[in-house]
């Protein structure tokens, strides 16, 4: 105790002393974050500005190559190397530390409708790849809990409900879908913002999904008498929901494996991370497409039974009709996306084959 | 024609040039990219770890004043000079630019749950209160909103659906009280995160206000016979939503005017920025304060309807046992909220006013 008093009388002498040290480092700590601020947001627009000309540089030469080619100005053979050279300075520029100071996507308004004018864009690559990390295991989080809250509910439904089931926990349910459908939905729009070249589909998908899961919120759920008639259209819509559990899995997995071979790729060279894309994941594109197309049907199947039951005129509420529009609307969509999609992939695998044996010809 | 074919030869002979430079450029640009995005975050940690060092030494000072104080080691009017240069210090640090580089509130679990692992803080001063600036203007846009829908409601009421609500406006409504309440929430934290000094029970309210959306939208909004009684509580709701909105708008001019002032004086002098806090608004929280309490007391009077319906057993569901729970809550903690508010205030003032006179016999 007497050596802490005696401590503090030291301190007493020199306290001042500090005092006037603190104020004259948190005068200069000032200085340096001004300088450090205004230094490093204009080297960042020089950088931002060199990007922006050789990305104009680099259509320019695409289109007079182009156009070479259609005037027969130029030996095929040249063009095509000179094709691919540009290709890889794109590479260099969109898979490098460059490509944080193009534009990219900008903000929609579906994030500005819900964060106001914020950047989410992450300025380095390294954790752009750990966004899309991060939200490639919170989708198998939810896939699993996708697989298991509707199995729950239907086996319940039979084992102890006597099949009729309660409002409550559908309502619960659903209630879960409109928030997962918006944090995937708020997730995929940042995962654009910072680069990604997910197709637009499949955002609007789940803003199609959050409207359904909205709607369904306030769709009264009948019981007795009838319980069976009535919930005909929640009990399809419990067994579609576990086969989009499955589905998800499994392009979980899928799109997890090209990420991989992305990031591997990347880091060994990263110029080949474009021909890298398709590598290895070929089996169990053969499992997810029939899967996905069962799925699609069912889900027409669904969105057809509910228009039917509103336009006989059993059940009289909108929700019925609206969600059997949009059942509808959402299985065409999908379909033509998938079968889109798998044509692009099948058109860039002949590609790569035609230069591989060309290559090999040479 | 002639002309752009033969410019079209002129660029042949050196498009296998320009596509070489293009290379070489796209190269030099990753190299400084790279160069200058590992400067940039070893300068940054630099400017942190300065930051977090002042930062203690304030924090170890204080604590020794107090001790010193404490024992009579020291002058009192010395210490009470000492300790507003420290708070001086203080301020220099937290409204200046090294602010950015102080930890600040790390990104909580809700905006982690809707988006990820994504860094939402701004880096400069500027764009913060640019952040802030925005989330004033959207409260300003919503809170006519939330005036005029449910007037528009109530007036459509009486005077075309002859006293009886139906459905689907109702659902309508509650469904944008929803998407409102998430938004506000979600940038309420993106402000924390952003050094906001914002109450978290404010943050909670929002949290609330999103539950009681959700369970309004699957609680059926019933109709004939009886319409009067039936839709009793969701009348109410409307009526105090109304008030709610009112009392949105004068909050919002009273907090716009405190950034305002806040604003001014930090571009006059930073330092003074703490000590302009409550000038000029005094008088319109005068009028603030009793519309809050009339609220806040109506939305009691809410609840402890909903709770006699739902225990008279008029209406069974368990949405209105919830709901009145949750508006009796809200409104208690509401208000113990307001007063712990206005005790801070006017003890701030008090102390301010001590000082001045000090000051002045001095």
């Amino acid at each position: 105790m007497a050596d802490s008093k005696a401590g503090l009388e030291d301190s007493a002498k020199n306290v001042g002393e500090e005092v006037g040290r603190v104020v004259e480092q948190a005068k200069e700590l000032q200085d340096s974050a001004a300088s450090f601020i205004s230094k490093s947001s204009s080297d960042e627009q020089t950088l931002r500005h060199r990007a922006l000309s050789l990305d104009s540089s680099i259509r320019r030469l695409r289109s007079l190559l182009r156009s070479l080619l259609s005037h027969n100005l130029i030996d095929p053979k040249l063009a095509d190397k000179l094709q691919e050279e540009l290709e890889r300075a794109r590479c260099i520029m969109v898979d490098g530390d460059a490509a944080s100071f193009l534009s990219g996507n900008t903000e929609g308004g579906f994030l500005r409708m819900f964060l106001g004018p914020i950047n989410v864009r992450a300025s380095r690559k390294d954790v752009q790849l750990k966004v899309k990390e991060e939200y490639n295991s919170y989708r198998d989080r939810t896939a699993l809990l996708f697989l298991l809250f509707p199995s729950i509910l239907l086996i319940l439904r039979s084992w102890i409900w006597n099949g009729c089931l309660p409002a409550f926990p559908v309502q619960l349910y659903q209630a879960w879908l409109l928030f997962l459908y918006t944090g995937l939905a708020l997730r995929e729009n940042i995962l654009r913002v910072n680069g990604s070249d997910i197709r637009p589909w499949w955002i609007y998908h789940h803003y199609c999904a959050m409207v359904m899961a909205l709607v369904s919120l306030t769709w009264e759920i009948k019981g007795q008498p009838n319980c069976a008639q009535k919930q005909r259209g929640v009990q399809l819509f419990l067994q579609w929901a576990m086969m989009q559990g499955v589905a998800m899995l499994l392009q979980n997995r899928y799109q997890r494996q090209r990420l991989y071979t992305r990031i591997a790729l990347g880091k060994a060279k990263r110029m080949d991370v474009v021909w890298g894309e398709t590598a290895g994941v070929d089996g169990q594109l053969l499992l997810l497409c029939p899967i996905l197309f069962i799925l699609q049907g069912f889900e027409a199947y669904v969105g057809l039974l509910l228009l039917r039951t509103a336009l006989n005129g059993v059940v009289s509420e909108w929700q019925v009709f609206f969600c059997g529009i949009l059942f509808v609307t959402m299985a065409v969509v999908n379909f033509a996306n998938t079968v889109q999609t798998l044509i692009v992939k099948s058109r860039f695998k002949a590609k790569m084959k035609r230069s591989k044996s060309k290559q090999d010809l040479r």
